[in-house]
């Protein structure tokens, strides 16, 4: 085999029904990791990936955690070349036709013409498998590079058990780079790789103010009512219309995006007309487009995702809950700290409400990458043979934990070669993938192990 | 059988067992009037009311409304004596055992020495069966009072069909005065009968910015918050430290208590600790007590009874949800009017965030009883012979739209011989209702009835 276009294009398309199914496989396998009666199906994934590894020729093997496990594996190439390592994640978000609009069974693979429907489809299981059939692509072409892979199960929920555990495994996973393929691009015509990404904080506040739901005809008005300060506590947090953060100090170590950042944001093909329409958004803060891009890449956010305590059934029960909490998150952006965010958090809490509780909860750094030099260039160049177009570096707005971490304790640069659209529905409803991406994305690993190989290691 | 103390204190110890068995099955029967599907479970309480009433020997009739049944009956007396109706609800509040800290079981009847666990128990099952035992008293006794029985199935939701259905019954339900058992006392040691009732407006504010959940990585910054900006608005609302609402206008028609009142209020028993630890409070907004029961009785509310939408289970799930909406109610009290305030709250909506719906849930207006005149005089006489103390005329904090609906359709005064204590958690886990109560209420009704039939009519 040959890694030009034409010998590329018939692999993947001889390829297609076996893609199919092998995804077919994955997505059926619930493999929700925030869901703590899922852990059979946690183990279930790790097995299948496993397996698939083996039917492709890698050697696996699954790493326990504190958490769920992790599959590892190898392709070893020739003595001495280069070793790359592709991350990617078989874990996924809840999913529920009950509370959600799914128009199929959210772990029912349904395929629909091109488009291929269920949770993972998109995130991340339909890109881990593509990059594994990239895999096979570059080693029956005689690509030299030493090939791992790290499949982790706990991405969705912040990945805690990742660092410690890939710090246990040292040189069984030893690597010169590591690429990513779990990013969105910023529109289908024009394929783009993450010059960053955001990190986040989340907390939970609480407050207890009683015992049992009190009547309130009997107490009411002498009563605190939780909801009611919780409420008063994170309006004073922050400007639900604008998104500003009001807690002092909350922006102090932001890097705005330089001016040539927003040139590149400029050309990323973003579209805000695009942007609603595929998140179905009635309306939004902002109608100019670089705004809505820095907005969503490269400033922090604060949002509220849900609030605790007392009635969520159908009218309304007039009792006054003992408690509430509110969950909250921020995504941060270089060179923000989690740990100092939080800290604030704690001290304005502190200072407002004394009797509310924060909680820490998931926590990650920003990542800033590469945009320069060979592994920049080998992303640049495997897109553009792939896709038929240069990437654009923009930034991603989600978080990565798993990307610190592999910086951190590989000690090796972490690229981006994801193969995502905004349409694919990431985290929603009606989640899905494509063979359009698949097959491009089959062609672009092929070429980007064909780059890493033939560099002199 | 004669109405003296002896008598009727033998009486209620011979009949002890009968009541707490004929209190277990009304108990039994989970007449949750705001969940649609315990429908049947409405009509078998409607049907035991009835048996029940014609075992005592009184001439019962169900009645259909639009929404869950009326029982009505008489006991004839006397031709020409006076009419009395007495007022009672056998449908009870929602109650759960996996969301709520019951020690039993909700509707299993569990008798613990002179106390009876059970949701009903002492809102309004038990006083209801306690005024049926006083009927009997009464009228083995002699009394000539003509008497009847109007139980509600809707209390609890509002009683949105009372009114039309009483309207309807036109002569049958004839009367020259009303009684409702339905209220609290201050502390078991001194009597108290409300001299108000606080109305209620209940509404619900819904935003909805988009139609899925959508990522707050690849969104956040951008997207609207649905929870987030009702939150904002909720906190300019009111002031949920002080309770305070900051809604213009709301306070202007609120006639404060007289000092007369405030004396009352101050002469009724009422001790914050107790009320603290009846409710199981943590801490509450005053340590003054006549500002507490101002606050309880005499001032309106504003309260937040939950925030739907987003997620609700352990730790954060970092989605934007596309609409939220929140559950909040307020407590009037005399002049106020509940479709002003609900005029007030949509304007003050409409200015603040006209994306958010309001929609009008229960609304009731507030009630001014007598203190003076015939029938005080009796609810007076009648709760000195029974429990050894005059009642104070306080103000009863909840809300009975019945109470307004009887008074303008029967066109008669509606007084109120309540028998609940703070300690029996109306609305609360673990209701419960005693035996004292009970027994003095029997031996407090026999007497009340006995004071109407020598009324002249």
């Amino acid at each position: 085999m040959q890694l030009d276009k034409k010998s590329l294009s018939s692999y993947a398309a001889a390829e297609r029904q076996n893609f199919e199914n092998k995804l077919r496989e994955f997505v059926e396998v619930p493999s929700v990791s925030a869901d703590p009666s899922r852990k059979p199906d946690m183990r279930r994934m790790a097995e299948l990936g496993a397996e698939t590894i083996r039917e492709f020729g890698g050697e696996p093997r699954i790493v326990d955690t504190a958490g769920h496990p992790l599959v590892i594996a190898s392709f070893p190439g020739e003595k001495g070349a280069p070793t790359v390592t592709l991350y990617n994640h078989l874990d996924v978000q809840p999913a529920s036709r009950e509370t959600e609009p799914w128009k199929t069974e959210p772990f029912v693979f349904t395929k629909q013409g091109d488009r291929y429907f269920g949770r993972g489809t998109t995130d991340d299981k339909g890109p881990a498998l593509t990059a594994l059939w990239g895999i096979r692509a570059a080693r029956e072409a005689g690509v030299k590079a030493n090939v791992r892979i790290l499949w982790e199960l706990e991405e969705e929920i912040g990945s805690g058990n990742f660092e410690s555990a890939i710090k246990g495994l040292d040189k069984e996973i030893a690597t010169d780079s590591v690429i990513v393929s779990d990013t969105i691009w910023v529109s289908r015509k024009q394929p783009a790789s993450p010059a960053g990404l955001r990190g986040l904080q989340g907390f939970e506040l609480t407050l207890e103010t009683g015992r049992t739901d009190q009547h309130s005809g009997v107490t009411g008005g002498a009563a605190r009512n939780p909801l009611g300060e919780l409420i008063k506590l994170v309006a004073e947090m922050y400007d639900a219309t604008t998104g500003k953060v009001k807690i002092k100090g909350f922006y102090d170590d932001v890097v705005p995006p330089t001016k040539e950042e927003l040139k590149e944001f400029a050309n990323s093909g973003f579209e805000i007309k695009q942007f609603m329409k595929d998140h179905e958004f009635k309306s939004i803060r902002t109608d100019d487009a670089v705004d809505l891009m820095k907005r969503i890449w490269a400033m922090p956010t604060f949002e509220v995702h849900g609030v605790t305590g007392g009635y969520h059934g159908a009218g309304i029960k007039t009792v006054i809950p003992p408690r509430g909490s509110v969950k909250i998150s921020t995504r941060l952006v270089p060179n923000q700290d989690p740990r100092k965010i939080l800290k604030l958090v704690k001290e304005f809490v502190a200072s407002r409400n004394p009797d509310v509780k924060v909680t820490s909860e998931a926590s990650m750094w920003p990542y800033k990458a590469p945009t320069t030099g060979p592994y920049a260039d080998a992303v640049r160049g495997a897109m553009k043979f792939a896709f038929g177009r240069e990437p654009v570096f923009v930034r991603e707005g989600g978080s990565i934990g798993a990307v610190v971490s592999m910086e951190k304790v590989l000690k090796a640069p972490v690229m981006f070669l994801g193969l995502s659209l905004p349409e694919h529905g990431y985290h929603a409803p009606n989640e899905n993938y494509d063979w359009q991406q698949a097959s491009g994305g089959m062609v672009a690993f092929a070429k980007y192990l064909e780059a890493i190989g033939s560099m002199s290691s």
